[in-house]
């Protein structure tokens, strides 16, 4: 049901505290968001050269628990927490490989007409994709 | 009472699509947050060499309104949304140059001793030099 | 002759050295670059907006001689080390705000059609705005 | 001989003209560094930690023969182009995944006293472990 994405910390995501940099955490939902969906079909950079839309953030939120260190595995977890006409949210679990919960994300995309930049009904190929990915 | 902070949506911020990625306007206010101290005399680098307290990200959370496009100006306005014993919470607004809302965006950070890792109460200056910007 | 930009090393820009990473530090100079283009009245936003072109690089290199480290204020000198008919080489050196030299960097952008993604002649209205820039 | 890695061109690593930007392409390269040290027993989270010593660069420089796009696969060669008392410089070419060189790469890292700030011997087992990478 859920999607699972692995990933490493790297040094250049790491500030001078030694830990992740709270908006690079946003961006590790995001690329395994981009892997979710190229693992069910409909990669990002088809949907978006395809000009059928595009899918920026309404909404994002997270919660810090524990510092993500250099050099860690995190595991991230994706389930589909909500599929609305027009939007969708995801929800991230992300923990390191002793089972660790570090972080929990939550993100709403909209989707967007890339020619008239207003809000559209989420694509039909995409909610089918992400239907066995709910919650 | 509120701290305003100006910046410009470069080439790299922007995505694909035009716009800047989402992960980037948390950046803004990072940055915001960063000359504010630096405006109250508490700049984060000496705050950080000190040794005395890190500030990481306990949570994050924004609202995305309108896209933030290449080249445009955007003010960022920050208040000191509440003063915890161990924690502070700082509420932003960004517009564009014709006040146009872009994003709200709120960011709670978490006193902790680097030493120790453990979380510790906000420094007695830092607290000091926030209170005249608090809501 | 030269451009000049000034610009203050983040928290987010370095690593857990202590030290801006190096990726950043070309970075620095791309912003230069746009704030130099802005400066000649042709943005880049606008260049890329009207399809006249784009300016990818072909080729960048920098010596890093001291570390860039939080809180510093850089300034960044700009020059067109050449204009040729395809591309244009700029210079840039960065130093701190004592006037030592931190880094020297050079990156040469090639003009390209967008609409054919091949190389294409130096828009002459760009090419004159940098004339006065020249080394 | 050379050492492999294998990444994918993510959604934020690319600009509005659709391909990634340049300071991401060496960004890659670094990882594709710290990958290669991991591989061969030295983490450079290890090596940072231990503060036996940091790996700064001292000079980067590409050449970027072809625009990386979004959703591409990329392979990073890298060697060990040379191993002196205190540096070394690694050389990376990266390619699609139908073998089209896309840039090259090189890039010098100085070996560095953390304590001291000052240039050090290159650590005996790094340079062990890099030995069997030479070009």
């Amino acid at each position: 049901m859920a999607y699972e994405h692995r990933l490493r910390v790297r040094f250049h995501d790491t500030d001078p505290a030694g830990i992740v940099f709270f908006a690079n955490i946003f961006v590790y939902c995001h690329d395994a968001f981009e892997e979710m969906l190229r693992a069910i079909g409909l990669p990002l950079n088809e949907l978006i050269r395809s000009k059928e839309q595009i899918l920026p953030l309404g909404h994002a939120e997270a919660d810090f628990k524990k510092p993500f260190r250099h050099g860690v595995l995190v595991d991230v977890r994706v389930v589909v927490g909500k599929l609305s006409d027009r939007s969708m949210r995801l929800d991230y679990e992300l923990r390191d490989d002793a089972g660790e919960l570090l972080a929990t994300c939550s993100m709403v995309h909209v989707a967007v007409d890339p020619a008239t930049g207003r809000s559209t009904t989420l694509s039909p190929r995409l909610r089918a994709a992400l239907e066995p990915h709910k919650a």
